[in-house]
């Protein structure tokens, strides 16, 4: 039974722990990490096709008028975009793939793939959150705690999800995610036409063989 | 956070492996298995609260009307049901709940239990269901034809269930089970509000401790 891979959504609030989530799972399992590209230059270190795909604006452009993505935004001037063509090849295969995004980007690509498995990482608590986005930058407490209010208030967007999981642990976050798949690959809405069609072979060998 | 338990359904033909697959869940985990009542009489023995809860045709009747059953059926004239106080308590003491049921039962559970977990236990192959319709009984080859048809044509209400889970061993099942409950726990539908009343209490704490 050939099954269509997965589009997996890692999504979240600022702080979470999105990344370091993603990360572990890339370790543990086999699945495409969907890579952006973008009108931004490379930094020092970055690889074309690992980091991003480095586009110019023009050709960024025709991708967005082939529809080539899944959604795209400018951020200070940049373009970032999330490919279509490549992730299709990947599920087409049936290789499940993992895109980690904010949620603007997370929402837009559910309005394009339906079938898609949407996860909300949530922070173990706000004081946690707090934490972490203390650790992340040395910024003036007054713009923490816009960006402190702003994690709290994405959180309501956890109903727009399919499933919320709390990262208490990367280890449990992570054992999470892998039974959200698991559990997903035996849903009847993904699989009854393999079954029923498998159902009509076998007992058509049954019959006359 | 205290969440209810779930009700987990698990049902198919005849034949699938529903009770080997029951029996293993019930040693690995902590689950109350929802025992059925009867009118039939005790056989050697069958113990009360375990085997079934046999009750005589007024209290079977008397709780019918009561609306005590989650479903109820006659068979060679015997009545037989799964009692519905008894699942409520469990499941709102955040205890998870199994219940082992033909299909017909099943769908008619479906109808009172919108939020339980539906699964269905699919033989590994037609070949496989046939084997072990014969191990079962020493039954005429025109019955066992009959027997082996009625399961096959039982397939095609796989599209009334949440999940299709293939008996290939008894071990794989059983942890595709525990993965489907794990995701359960996680859906955002079950635990929206739980996360979002949390949220206003932390958020609470964060600001004015």
């Amino acid at each position: 039974m050939h099954q269509r891979g997965i589009l997996i959504v890692i999504s979240g609030p600022s702080g979470a722990g999105k990344g370091t989530i993603c990360k572990a799972l890339l370790e543990r399992n086999k699945f495409w990490f969907s890579v952006s590209a973008t009108t931004r230059k490379p930094r020092k270190g970055e690889t074309e096709g690992i980091s991003y795909y480095f586009l110019d604006r023009k050709e960024f452009v025709d991708r967005i008028e082939k529809e080539d993505f899944l959604e795209y935004a400018e951020v200070y001037g940049n373009l970032y975009g999330t490919p279509k063509s490549k992730v299709d090849e990947m599920l087409d295969k049936g290789i499940d793939v993992i895109l980690e995004i904010d949620i603007q980007g997370a929402l837009r690509v559910k309005e394009k793939v339906s079938d898609g498995v949407f996860i909300f990482i949530l922070p173990p608590s706000m004081e946690e959150l707090k934490n972490r986005i203390i650790k992340r930058g040395s910024e003036t407490p007054e713009s923490l705690m816009t960006r402190f209010k702003s994690a709290y208030q994405e959180i309501n967007y956890v109903s727009k999800y399919n499933y919320a999981v709390v990262n208490d642990t990367v280890k449990e976050a992570v054992e999470k995610i892998e039974s959200i798949l698991i559990a997903e690959k035996c849903r009847v809405d993904r699989i009854k036409e393999t079954i029923l069609e498998s159902k009509e072979g076998l007992m058509h060998e049954q019959l006359y063989d």
